[in-house]
């Protein structure tokens, strides 16, 4: 695990300003993590903004599709708004898949040392594909969708994530507190 | 003049976020301005961001050109990311031809009342062909460039600018004292 003190310092005006990237699979548990998250930052007085796909498609990256090249621009689009955002005292969530290892290190990079935090949401493709919150993976066994991540598009998961949520060996409060506390320690 | 005071109530945080749009001809002198808004802003103690061109082309708009589409999305995206982190205390200034005033007025209406202001630098266009700062008006001219705005691109005026900066008429402390007063009064 990397030192992640730095994000925990807070700030000038007394805000801690941070990127907290949920990278998985679909259905992962990403948004519901981010969601329950944002929640619980704000009872704590922090800013929080929350850029997760839909948020962002109508203004930023309406243009994009599903090849390797629109989903780096995608996760780099993303990162660089998270960017200017928790360098101004912003927390920050990015429930987004960003399949690939080099554009979410591209994303890091951007980033001082410690305000980025990526968060790897390890529910396995079988537990996802039961799930199956957007009818995602069904609609792919149908036949009606190809390039889904973790199936037949691939999935880089990182190698040494900041933080580890595996969903499906524990509660959805279990896994926003397994990300509070590592914003905290 | 619209109403502007909501844009000088300090945020929970003490921060006041607002958006300053400097729209006018290539080289009225919007980054000018610009550069020394920022410095006096940060002197304050404020947040600062510029989003010019340049600083969010690698990162948010390197797939967009010059025609009318692209030009409306250069303003969308800038204006959008101007929103978030104004909405979070940031003072946002936006040094952008934003030749359409369609387009402008989108970007309006995604903030809060008082949280977007439209500074219009005014200098006409024989003044900005004299000044030519990065030689687009002497291209146009040779017929190695077209669409150059305010020659033979279109560039629509604000009808009811928050600011008006007329840089033919003042110098450039005063310019940034008029639009610095603006965001204070």
């Amino acid at each position: 695990m990397r030192d992640l003190s730095v994000a925990s310092e807070p700030d000038v005006d007394g805000k801690r300003g941070v990127t907290v990237w949920l990278t998985g699979l679909p259905s992962s548990g990403k948004s519901t993590i981010a969601r329950a998250l944002e929640k619980r930052l704000l009872d704590d007085g922090e800013r929080v903004e929350v850029l997760d796909g839909d948020a962002v498609r109508a203004h930023l990256t309406r243009d994009l599709g599903f090849s390797r090249e629109d989903r780096d621009e995608n996760v780099r689009r993303i990162g660089f708004v998270a960017h200017l955002l928790s360098r101004n005292g912003v927390v920050v969530l990015c429930p987004v898949i960003a399949p690939y290892r080099a554009a979410r290190d591209e994303v890091r990079a951007l980033h001082d040392p410690g305000r980025f935090v990526e968060v790897y949401v390890s529910t396995p493709v079988g537990v996802c594909s039961d799930r199956d919150v957007k009818g995602l993976y069904a609609e792919q066994k149908a036949g009606n969708l190809s390039g889904l991540t973790g199936v037949d598009d691939p999935y880089e998961p990182p190698l040494e994530p900041d933080v580890l949520v595996p969903t499906h060996n524990q509660s959805l409060e279990e896994s926003v507190e397994t990300v509070w506390r590592a914003l905290h320690d």
